[in-house]
């Protein structure tokens, strides 16, 4: 267990160690059996937490709000829109005074080029943890969810097979965070990662290295496939899921014409079958309904949306409550 | 006294039962009380009340976010706008989510055919109660707090009569939940009912049919009539207000015209005098002023608008209290 | 020490007496040593406070947010235009009704003409204090944290010159409630106070007057430049910001026009060379960056902008603390 985790942020995946990680889970689990028995737990309280957002949000708000709330605490829920951010207040001087007003400081920013940036240098320049509620590059706090999960659902996941693939989708052109943070924590976790995309869907060149020196350290596998099918190919864990073909042109029509040729990329009962029988079916969410992934699927018996969602909850107030107590 | 409030649901007025709403009114008179002597009453300490809102409001987002604070509990105010509603989650997706993440859920959607459903949707699909902050169909805790409101100024409210009628406002179509749900809620206590408005301006039948039926069961009488000073005589309590023309158009344009045909359908001090002497005047407010009623009346003596607007405090606390403790 | 400001409004800068402020500051400075040793201080427990805002705010919502759950309460912010103000709600129903729901009220409202007489308004008809985060004529919590900062960093300003300074800037016609509430403050505490500005942004005469009415009072000096060098001369302190030329007039492009004629009042480091050697540089921010001032300036070693934005915190919760226990 480790125990060093006060003050620290959490940006990038990777800024916690595996055992680190594994602290994380252990007290989420923790706070999650608290939860269902009623015992009060209030770690952070009268300590608060600011909710900055650039961005919507129904999971992401809503976890860390009544999370904070159930530690005792208070997260202030701010939209960017309801600032002088507009009227110039910079990065350095939001880290310097959030950072002066709250035990904590949560962004999410998820513009292309920039989101990530703008939190590190909040971040730095605040005394108070920085914890990235989804950027340009990572959404930590959705893979911890994830792993957790997994460790449910599926048991430990070293050796298992997940398959972390591009779908169509037609609301918009969502960020790459999702399966790049997919890519590099559960390759710390000694799985067999899968990582499924059309050629225009790339993802980031140095996050792929890491997952792969990731390999190289932690065991197991990692593998760039292009045949949607192939993908599914007895996995043990599926989560395909859309994101837009920014590495290929941060056009928005340019990118939604290059998704058209795509629109066959729907998780459907079929392809459920080419997994393994007892595989589950993960998604972040919102998804395109019956564009993405089909009802019968996402509604299916192998699909943990909900138990993910609601482990945004444990994971969450475990990092708050390491980090900020 | 009913004591088995705790994890329901409450939707429709009569989703409580008359001994259910006592009991309510009842806990509310002792939180009230509370307040007036500064004594704390922490009963839902560190729980969470998700308030997401699909129409704007003053009263009811404070008073819910106020009383759960008061209660050592949080609210969250969530503007759906924020959220990524838009982007696909479903009303079962958001009752599954926010009721692993919350406590409670408390929705107001007054979209005309569509709020009581979406309501409904996700308080089905969730484990906390789900609360209706007002839909298309009903408005009940603007009900429990005009009810605890007749109680303190009128007593009893056996045998009374209470004018609930229709008035001009120029400002926008208003739901028809008010006048709905107190047809229903006040047929439940023996009140002489009357619903005066013209003709474009009906409730929904089988909202109509079930104050009828109250009658039947529980005494007292209910009539409608189309002539705005014959609503008012001898009245003990005026309700009116304006609504919009629904059940005639949903076309905004041709419902102002209706409504244009109705402006001299404005409480003033004449009309006052045609009710009881001591007769109260009550609204949930906003009013249209010198529109929908002049200032000599809703700023006169027999006005008790702050006070019912102040009993939404108590009363939800009530509900809060049983339903999620 | 004063200890009568329970239930007290606090609106303009001279509505707590001079020993009254003396008494808030005093408390900051407790509770600023609390937070530094993390001891707790929930003197408001369960209390609430709206916090109703008609323009944006980055120091402010969120200092005051903070304080009060650091205070063991909660403070709900609420954007106007989420309210049903637009539908009809009155200034005295908003007082009437929030003062039942809340401990507090604290109103930000800037428009010229419209802003302060609202907020009186609002906390004539309300039974709770009534605060002021901001409106055309005052902005009295900065300035109590402009005081707290120069006892931290110059020590007792009695003699000591501030200069209170317009400057350039090009991203909106500010309001001018700091300067106003700077002048009428500071000459309470023997200041010698300096007000330097192009003929075209006089502030009030009435404000002015009670500035030099205070002077007589409380001994230093008031006087008036329009010269930008001149007003650096010797200070102890510059406080050189932007506000819009509103006396003059209040067309926007007309504003704009006279603005850019003065495009040379930029603090940089030759102007600071003319104040004494350890003068400080302050600013309530945001600032127009390289246009109002240098980044030479504002981030350099004079500069006290952090320490006075987290003030804020300290002072609003003293003031909190004292109004609402």
């Amino acid at each position: 267990m480790q125990t060093h985790l006060r003050g620290r942020d959490f940006i990038g995946d990777l800024d916690f160690s595996k055992e680190e990680v594994e602290t994380v889970l252990d007290v989420a689990f923790q706070l999650k059996r608290e939860r269902a028995l009623r015992i009060p737990h209030p770690l952070l309280r009268d300590k608060t937490l600011a909710l900055l957002f650039f961005f919507t949000s129904t999971r992401t708000r809503s976890s860390f709000e009544a999370g904070m709330a159930q530690l005792g605490g208070h997260a202030a829920f701010i939209d960017s829109k309801t600032t002088q951010i507009s009227h110039g207040d910079t990065a350095k001087e939001i880290g310097e005074i959030y950072g002066r007003y709250y035990d904590g400081i949560a962004i999410r920013h998820c513009d292309w080029g920039t989101g990530n940036r703008y939190i590190n240098e909040v971040a730095q320049a605040s005394r108070v943890p920085g914890l990235n509620m989804q950027c340009d590059i990572y959404h930590p706090f959705q893979i911890l969810a994830d792993l957790m999960t997994i460790f449910e659902k599926v048991g430990n996941p070293r050796g298992k097979v997940i398959n972390v693939s591009w779908a169509y989708a037609s609301s918009y052109q969502k960020p790459i965070s999702v399966p790049q943070s997919l890519i590099l924590q559960m390759t710390r976790f000694g799985m067999h990662v899968r990582l499924t995309h059309p050629p225009e869907y790339k993802l980031m060149p140095d996050i792929v290295q890491q997952a792969r020196d990731n390999v190289r350290k932690f065991g197991g596998s990692f593998e760039i496939l292009d045949d949607f099918d192939a993908g599914f190919k007895d996995a043990d864990i599926v989560y395909p899921k859309s994101w837009g073909a920014l590495l290929t042109t941060t056009d928005d029509a340019e990118s939604a014409a290059i998704g058209r040729k795509y629109t066959d990329w729907i998780t459907d009962d079929r392809r459920m079958a080419l997994a393994k029988p007892d595989a589950i079916y993960m998604h972040c969410l919102p998804a395109d309904r019956n564009i993405e992934v089909t009802d019968s699927v996402i509604d299916g018996p192998q699909s943990v949306v909900y138990d993910q969602a609601e482990n945004r909850l444990h994971v969450q107030k475990a990092v708050m409550a390491l980090t900020m107590a």
